[in-house]
């Protein structure tokens, strides 16, 4: 293995990001080192590159990318279970392992994190984007096990995410439901065949072009509603006025999140995935009652191991667009234009 | 049995509640006429009195009491199941009986209800403070099966209420768990109560008196905090920063739904009872990761069969102020002068 | 309406079922008065036929039929929420209506129903198989709302039946889940619907006959085995060893049994729905650990709905062979000779 | 650190064990050496002592013990989230740490131990029955944050295995349900205690002396029950003829695993941990509708953590026995003949 590598970093606080030369990391006593064969590019990748300097809460260079795949290329002491040349996933909210929380898998709601210095690669240890990265401990691994990486990598993040908010509420999900799905971008798309493949629900779709909504469809929406002011009232009609069992919202913005309150039936779950700034109002009165409204965070790690499950079974269809390590700054203005359909992928050994 | 009864109605918008003669209902056709051994005053009934016509949803008079107990009267034709001289309590949110919520016992959520007209007694219906009253179905009834209605009369909505809002949270609050109560009064003092027999969860308590902690604390709470500004940095203290996995907020102010959400942790129940017209904010940011906003309603009808099974098993103990029935509109003055602890019992035919 | 009406009865222990003229019901109060457009024949009424009188629990003439579909012919007094002329579906297991079972709509656990002589239409009650048929209460009643009630009617038993099974089973169905159907007649066929429409659970059907497989592939298996004494190695193989999440044995005769308990995986579910005589052995050794076995018994009143909601979304094809009410008694003879492929179904009124 | 200690080993096929001495460990990367403070003695050790070469998974000598309990000596390479001196239980049943299961934290029933080689101390791996133990990852390592060590050590097992079985029916012991316990031993009386803890239930507690029965009572048994051909009538009787929705039988021999079947409610749990040779017999008209048998092993890393802070609150009073280390091979003596009460634990440093 070659001593340096390429990787993609985020270095100045309001700077696009760039392509480095830095050392090829070495895997520590229980590390796994993987050659990345591909990286997800996401939102929430320039949401940070927005904050500035003081609300960073790790310090830079940071090398980009929270959605990684690779195959196992060195194994740290100790490391048992994988093997050299395993194609893998990487579960992207590392936390301690065991606290309570870390011991149902659920990583992403570790209560020690923060006071261990534990963050996600790609957002404070270093990420995916670079021809190497280092994985913390090899139960942040799930095999591949016959997955395309390039079609496989988003849904550590834009599949996981959206699958976490789902499962919470299947049992809302019974015949004769209605979910539905607002935002029909990079982790709506894939929400919408998520309900497809688990649930008997009706799906509506909620977007705010003709175009979003024909996309909808072709995942598997059963009817498609414009976002607008009047998004609310088509739903009521469609559910015989009595609304929608569960809501995503993962626009997340102050009208969306307004339609998604107003679409909610009696019990429903109402779930708020976007960071558009958008909250809620739950109190009596200004809320169906019963229904749960919830801000949930990615996913836990058996829920990352059903989605690569589902996704082997072909239920899931991401759309990609992929890129070379070098024009992964490009990616990032892409996305950030909004001319990205689906997800971002970069190949760093492509 | 007479022709006639007295009856405490609400007759003229604005006015306080009157004791009148009226002619005593005889039950028609699956419906039972109940002798009231016992009928709660409640806070819900006083908001209704002060709402203006515009906003009544049903014609006046209206005899008042949504908490009843009795002994069965009269059957109407086709009634089987219960004898007369049989003593029961009667589940309150009738419904249609028929639809997906009825048919689980959520009649509480009954989809038809308004279509058809459907109210509970003392809300739209014929109430309970009245000498006899009808009941809708024998469906409605539940033996008291040795409990003494004075006291196992406020659990058809001050124990309800509560053992739903709990009920639904037990999932969250295992060994280690902790659950706030905001407001220990008529619901709250019960739902300490409830928490302490139903789960192992420490409960802390939180009211703007001492007098109300010490009352707290003797009705089984752990730890009891002033509720002021700094409540919810006290209820981390108390849990390690972690925060609570489940709130309940019996007083439903806005500045009580604030500290609820500020003791609330990652994956946390917040349950928003009362109706002070407070509302939480639930967005990315504004509340813990995956915590569950709701303001439920009521109960369905198995729960207020197991919260009858608690009480007879001696874990609830109801604080009650008995009236005669001449003096329930007195009830409804101390009650909105707050000078009632716990819960005050109309006896009809005490 | 006329004054008689043609029935088809069970009138004498061991003879076959007669058709007869008896009169025609009047709905008492509460009851409901349907005329019937389908009604179907089941298994299980020629296993109570083949009781001795001394195991009967009813007295016979016994009119048959616990599959009932029909419309509103006339209400008794008090029935509210349905009018004349209403096509219906009647769920079948009826119960006391109070009881904590009931009060959840689990009318087939009533816990009094022994006590207070409540039976079945069909199993005690007068069935469906007849013009004209009183149900004991609007509450079991479903709106087809559109169905075909011919399609529609076995899937008060047939439908509601697996559905019960699959439903108690959903939350181990998840991503990367193996379902295992033994059976696939007339539940069983359904059944592989019923997983293919609500869960993402790859689905393995086995049966005795290459025919009953060709089948189970058309309505959605994905995987069909030779049901013989090497089926639960088979099932091995294909789930990498671990076994299958749920197994739904729709035979229950001690073979199928064997193979059900082989072919569980570690916290499966096994469900015995068949009455064929065999029984699971469960203990430390004996069963994968944690495997969950049971022997279910028909549905509750929100399944039954569900179901056809289900059915109305198109997911349900259920094959039936009609018959006119004077060909009943023919209907039950290739019922028994297992010459009916799928369901068969009478029509009163056709 | 001592470069040799002494340990209590099962050396040859059907012998009693023996204290040697051997080299201590040195933790390899990722792995953890405590200093044992204490040590659990189990029927489960005899049982695999008393079996023949042929069905023995691992090597001999064997080092006993699979309640462990310690302080951190040496943490290998790459450990962090612990530092020496922590005081902590040993979780026992180790698995691969990222199949679905350990991704739960269900390492019981890991897929992968078995093909992995990886087996739980002192049953396959060094056991704790020694001064030092090595934990092959940290994350099976549960603070013990203030409890004596003494008396916890039992708690990951005799605690965590009926925690398991209780904590999958805490949704069927409602108000109202009852809870039978069979056998008041080891795992029985915490069993009883864990009920009184997390439930309303009211326990009926069968064992098969009086001695035994007031051990129950003073543990938390509403009721206790003689053991025998009479146990489960009266059961019935004292549940009104309904049975009792859970029963948990830690014997698990033919006669109670049968009482066990027989006092089971509709929809009941039967779970069965003992491992004497009984099995239950599941089908159509052998078992309760719907009861759900079930044959558990041990539980979950989340479960212990469950089970350590509900000690820290002082709900659970294990009864111990002491033997230093030299006398170990007497306990396990003791514990053959039937003469420890409660549990016994070795102190191998006291």
């Amino acid at each position: 293995m070659p001593a340096e590598m390429k990787a993609v970093q985020y270095r100045t606080v309001g700077a696009a990001p760039e392509v480095v030369t830095v050392p090829r990391p070495e895997p520590g006593p229980g590390q796994v080192l993987l050659k990345v064969t591909a990286a997800g590019v996401c939102h929430s990748d320039i949401a940070v590159m927005s904050w500035p300097a003081a609300a960073l809460t790790f310090p830079l260079p940071l090398t980009l990318g929270h959605e990684g795949a690779g195959t196992v290329a060195a194994l740290g002491d100790g490391v048992t279970g994988f093997e050299v040349g395993d194609a893998v996933a990487v579960y992207g909210p590392w936390g301690c392992g065991a606290c309570l929380m870390c011991a149902q898998g659920k990583e992403n709601y570790c209560t020690r994190a923060a006071e261990l210095g534990i963050r996600p690669p790609g957002l404070g240890a270093p990420g995916a984007i670079a021809e190497y990265m280092i994985v913390d401990d090899a139960r942040h691994l799930v095999p591949l096990d016959g997955l395309d990486p390039v079609t496989a990598v988003p849904l550590t993040d834009a599949g996981l995410t959206p699958y976490h908010a789902i499962k919470t509420s299947l049992p809302k999900l019974s015949p004769g439901s209605t979910a539905v799905v607002i935002g029909t971008g990079g982790l709506g798309h894939v929400a919408i065949q998520l309900l497809r493949a688990l649930t008997p629900a009706r799906v509506i779709a909620l977007d705010v072009t003709d175009g979003k909504l024909r996309l909808a469809h072709q995942v598997g929406a059963h009817e498609t509603v414009l976002s607008d002011e009047h998004a609310a009232t088509k739903v009521r009609a469609l559910t015989g006025g009595l609304g929608a069992q569960a809501v995503f919202d993962f626009v997340g913005a102050p009208p969306t999140v307004a339609t998604a309150t107003a679409c909610a039936a009696v019990e429903a779950d109402v779930t708020i995935v976007g960071i558009g700034g958008g909250a809620a109002s739950v109190g009596f009165g200004t809320a169906p009652y019963d229904a749960a409204f919830r801000a949930p965070y990615w996913g836990s790690r058996a829920e990352l191991i059903e989605v690569l499950d589902l996704a082997r079974s072909g239920a899931i269809d991401v759309h990609v667009e992929t890129y070379a390590l070098d024009d992964a700054p490009k990616a990032y203005e892409h996305l950030h234009e909004g001319r990205i359909s689906g997800r971002a992928v970069i190949l760093p050994n492509g």
